[in-house]
């Protein structure tokens, strides 16, 4: 007597597409809704409607608000830009901090990086920082390995990336290419 | 006839004062909620209710969470350093360095920091920034008045305002008296 149905095909014989559906939908949602509002963060009933799932769903995966958006960046955040390889240390740098300064300058990231910031702490702070540290350190070591003295890690940090990170949170400036050079041009002079 | 009751002393007959205790009441309430939950931040009802008082004074007053994080900030973050006079340019910049530093590895001051950033957009980021900019500027003024060529704003925001925002908002790093010290001696070589 076989007469069991079969399950629709992509539903429950496949839990990881739908799992995966989910957390895109839901991704997006924070996007969008932490985009349209610079103001305060979105609360999960609100991600979940506008993802078309359940909160509950919402709750049961990510916990809080500030998990979500710590997930929420740190996938915006890591492995989005490829650490450069121009054959020297400042076209590496320049290319870098160009990059990271026009990533900083969409406006829809910077919302991104002030709402994690914004109810994170420290988890929503590194997810951030994503790869920017580690890609900075994989430039300086490429350095190393041409048999150079690269400045340090924490010098780099300070020079380049704390100013790009600064300028694009605290401040309303722009970030601009000459700006971008000069930091580099400070840390690697003449 | 007059049987009118005259108004409790302090309360319509001083509404300067009235106004002012519940601002500091609400910025209090705020502090308080700020550093308690790395999190969320928390709502105008919930502020009211700590604060003692009701919400409706609360949203006339400053309409969103996010106005008022700015204005807790802006009373924060302005005039509670002085500018330094030791009498040398890196005398200054190491003591203006020093109790930035001191200032923002408060873990309540960091709170409101983040959660102003997260709420807040520019006005937010404005009030975090507060006059640490402006007393660098000062600081600068005096080294010319002196008939020396100091390093521009721009170069000094870079090189050690922005390096301490961004180890302190970002990172879990200390802000040590020797890293401080190292961002005034990168500025000004020699």
């Amino acid at each position: 007597m076989s007469t069991t149905v079969s399950p629709a095909p992509g539903a429950a014989s496949r839990p990881g597409g739908r799992s995966a559906r989910v957390r895109a939908a839901v991704h997006r949602a924070v996007k969008e809704l932490v985009a349209d509002e610079a103001g305060e963060p979105p609360t999960i009933p609100v991600i979940a409607a506008r993802a078309g799932v359940h909160a509950t769903t919402v709750y049961r995966r990510w916990g809080t608000v500030a998990e979500l958006l710590a997930d929420v960046a740190t996938s915006r955040f890591s492995g989005d830009i490829v650490v450069p390889d121009t054959g020297s240390l400042r076209g590496d740098l320049e290319r870098y901090a160009h990059d990271l300064a026009k990533d900083l300058s969409d406006p829809d990231t910077l919302a991104l990086v002030r709402a994690t910031i914004g109810t994170g702490g420290e988890q929503g702070a590194a997810a951030c920082r994503g790869e920017r540290q580690r890609q900075l350190e994989a430039i300086l070591e490429r350095e190393q390995a041409r048999g150079e003295q690269p400045p340090t890690l924490e010098h780099a940090t300070d020079a380049v990336l704390a100013p790009l990170y600064y300028r694009a949170v605290f401040t309303d400036l722009p970030l601009t290419p000459e700006w971008t050079r000069t930091l580099v041009s400070r840390l690697l002079p003449g």
